[in-house]
């Protein structure tokens, strides 16, 4: 609860009525996409730049930790409340501010739905290229505070890539802009990119110039089955070894391919099937399917089943309707999935891809593996029950080493949901201490009073 | 002149030898390419990322001034001296310490030159995509203190998009890694893409790990011929707005051709001529040409005399030579070359370029117009005799002018030579005072005592 002088302050930046703080309203922003819950002193719906400025300022001089939220699809606890706090919820900020096909950039709130932005775009025969697995609800803010991805990043890259400008709230309520509405920058220090990533640690966004990418007139799809994970992944370091990039390039392991058989989307697969890359290539309609035979030729060798394409839209939309519902599939395993999001240098994808095998059968746990393998990007699931004490102990040993194996693979924690509260206390094995100090010291610029999303992306402080 | 305990302390770091003091080598190191010269301390040459850290440990402790330098080819002074300072020069450290074509990196030590990057990568079919007009002296770690661009970074984008990781020195002596190997990366702040364009101010870069990307197997060129500015920056709009991206599109105004002219490059231009687009499409042998006949036409349009492509391979290196030597071309017109490095959206392009047209009429200047307007991003050359003081008033007034326009026009100080110690006088026009408190605040962490770069990048602090 908030003392009430507080909280009509804060209500009166709001036009009094978006404050809200009763039970039941502050259940549903409790938590993310992870077990795990907060309720929040109070949730606060800003409908301007000006607005989350005001709060700012209010929350730090009276010391209010601040929790930024998108749709809540985060699954690291990127938006999990901290006690006490007041959650930022940025649903009410969804104007397109500008949208200039001829300078291929839009500028948008932060509450804007992300694949909202990509349909504006095409209205101009342009796209917004990420694409994550939550682009129908998840919101730009949230992809921004996270570096989300998704399939086309392949091709195309990371939200990080598509950011030209940001204007945000500091953690001590300075208002700045960062970057240029310009394609080429050489100007100030890049605050852009910093901010980006940095999980609404350092300043609250409240405008984005986003760039936008020519569409391409077709995509063509190749679903490939392979007899082993290796097999597959052979195949997709071939792939990234070749000139013509996918505009996906997609693996699912063969447990990915039983939660399939569940759930729908495995029909047809041919008898030994035990992973398959989905893949797809883009271009006008001469170069698409051109790209894909060239695709297609490299992922012949040992082990593939069976090459398809030629498929019907609908067919194609099944497929991929398949691979996004994976993340939910799973959970007919077991009730909680933890969900890792490692990534490697693809030359050893199928070492890590081994690895992962290995560590499933040596804690005893079902892990379903699937993700962006031309990044080298996998999505690692351990099913568990949480109740079952000796699974989770069996699971928590098992995400470390994990983790140890892919950061000796030259690997990464996290290759696009993020740290959130989730992954922090791994950070430090990834990250020299020197480098960590360097950031938290940056953290301490932006927001001297660490009321900024407390508790996320990095560890404490050492000392702490 | 250094303190002979410090000389002999900083001679030992670097093995006795590469420590230079003698006034004929000194002055090799008192400029870049801007008209101003600064004789420095010392000139040291350190071998490895070991070797910086000690010699900016050293300089920390003694508040001694340090000056990063490549080649010395930029032309904003970045690599000028502070006096009494100490250039670290990277020449010696030239090492590429891995290539791995199948991931898709190259990590380079900062002394490696551009194109020998671009060179190493093209053996295994891949292209480093930065392409600046000095690419063959010019070393990668200038590139990156700038974030240097080039004609191809139209289509690829600049040195900080192909940035995946840095190892660096801060001014504190701290060894600090960023980034990653991998092609996606979420895990800490984004200090990668913060250090490049930092122009030396914030750490010393004695590693990077840079993104290759497919090299195409055809570039075909088109050289079109415009009866005036506004009809060739219209085609660039019309090129801009349709879907296939130019792999460079290069503008050179009226005065560009006189140049050209007098120096070489402008041979078969038909009469009427006063603007010349060049552009390029790439692609593989049958995606080129195809591509090429889509921008050839998007460029139709009133003002074209001529559309002409299918040159010989001595023909296009014929026309890049000039293209590329137009910066030294220029200097047949006045002794001193006063460069401005502006860019807006290229929507806005035809403006600035009629307005760069009336603002040398106003002040009687011969301004000479070229550069990648794809970016929007043109090189705008004011000509004068720096002994004629009303010459160079009258550039001056010229100069700040041109900024307000540029600005004026939702456009930025800098697309790709940065800002070093001729444009920063003028960065308070186009970042506003909290953004550039928190770079301040930014530059103390990284650099508490302001050795690195003095006098670089930024303002003075509001208040020196």
């Amino acid at each position: 609860m908030l003392a009430a002088p507080l909280r009509s302050e804060l209500a009166a930046v709001l036009g009094g009525e978006r404050l809200i703080d009763d039970p039941m309203s502050l259940a549903l922003y409790a938590s993310d996409e992870t077990p795990r819950a907060c309720t929040p002193a109070a949730v606060a719906f800003p409908m301007s730049h000006a607005e989350v400025a005001a709060l700012v300022r209010i929350a730090h001089r009276e010391g209010l930790p601040l929790v930024p939220r998108g749709a809540g699809s985060g699954n690291v606890g990127g938006a999990l409340p901290a006690p006490g706090s007041l959650v930022v919820s940025f649903e009410c900020m969804q104007r397109v501010l500008e949208f200039r096909p001829e300078d291929r950039y839009i500028v948008v709130e932060p509450g804007v739905i992300t694949e909202e932005i990509d349909r504006i775009a095409r209205s101009a025969g342009l796209m917004y290229a990420p694409d994550p697995g939550s682009g129908a609800y998840c919101r730009i803010g949230g992809n921004l505070a996270m570096n989300a991805a998704g399939p086309r990043c392949v091709k195309y890259g990371a939200t990080r890539d598509h950011v030209l400008g940001l204007r945000a709230v500091t953690g001590d309520g300075r208002e700045i802009r960062a970057g240029s509405r310009t394609s080429k920058y050489a100007t100030g220090y890049d605050l852009t990119h910093l901010l980006v990533g940095s999980e609404g640690t350092l300043a609250l966004i409240t405008e984005a110039t986003l760039r936008l990418v020519p569409a391409m007139e077709q995509i063509v799809t190749l679903r490939l089955c392979f007899a082993s994970n290796r097999a597959a992944c052979e195949a997709v370091q071939r792939v990234m070894r070749q000139p013509v990039l996918p505009c996906a390039l997609e693996f699912m392991d063969r447990r990915s391919i039983e939660a399939l058989r569940e759930y729908g989307g495995a029909e047809h697969l041919p008898p030994g099937t035990e992973a398959v890359l989905m893949l797809e290539a883009d271009g006008d309609a001469d170069e698409a399917p051109r790209r894909l035979a060239a695709l297609e030729a490299a992922c012949r060798g040992a082990g593939l089943i069976e090459a398809q394409s030629g498929f019907s839209a609908a067919e194609i939309a099944s497929l991929w309707t398949a691979r996004k519902s994976l993340s939910h599939a799973v959970k007919k395993i077991a009730p909680l999935k933890i969900n890792e999001d490692v990534v490697v240098p693809v030359s050893r994808l199928a070492e890590l891809v081994d690895a992962i095998d290995a560590l499933g059968h040596r804690h005893d746990l079902p892990l379903v593996t699937f993700g962006h393998a031309g990044n080298g990007n996998l999505h690692v699931n351990l099913m568990v029950h949480p109740d079952d004490a000796g699974e989770m102990a069996r699971a928590a040993a098992c995400r470390r080493a994990l983790i140890e194996t892919v950061l000796a693979l030259s690997g990464s924690l996290s290759g696009e949901h993020g740290i959130g509260s989730e992954k922090r206390r791994f950070v430090e094995l990834e990250i020299d201490p020197a480098s960590l100090d360097l950031m938290h010291q940056l953290k301490a610029v932006f927001d001297p009073r660490g009321i900024l999303n407390p508790g996320k992306k990095l560890p404490d402080p050492a000392g702490l």
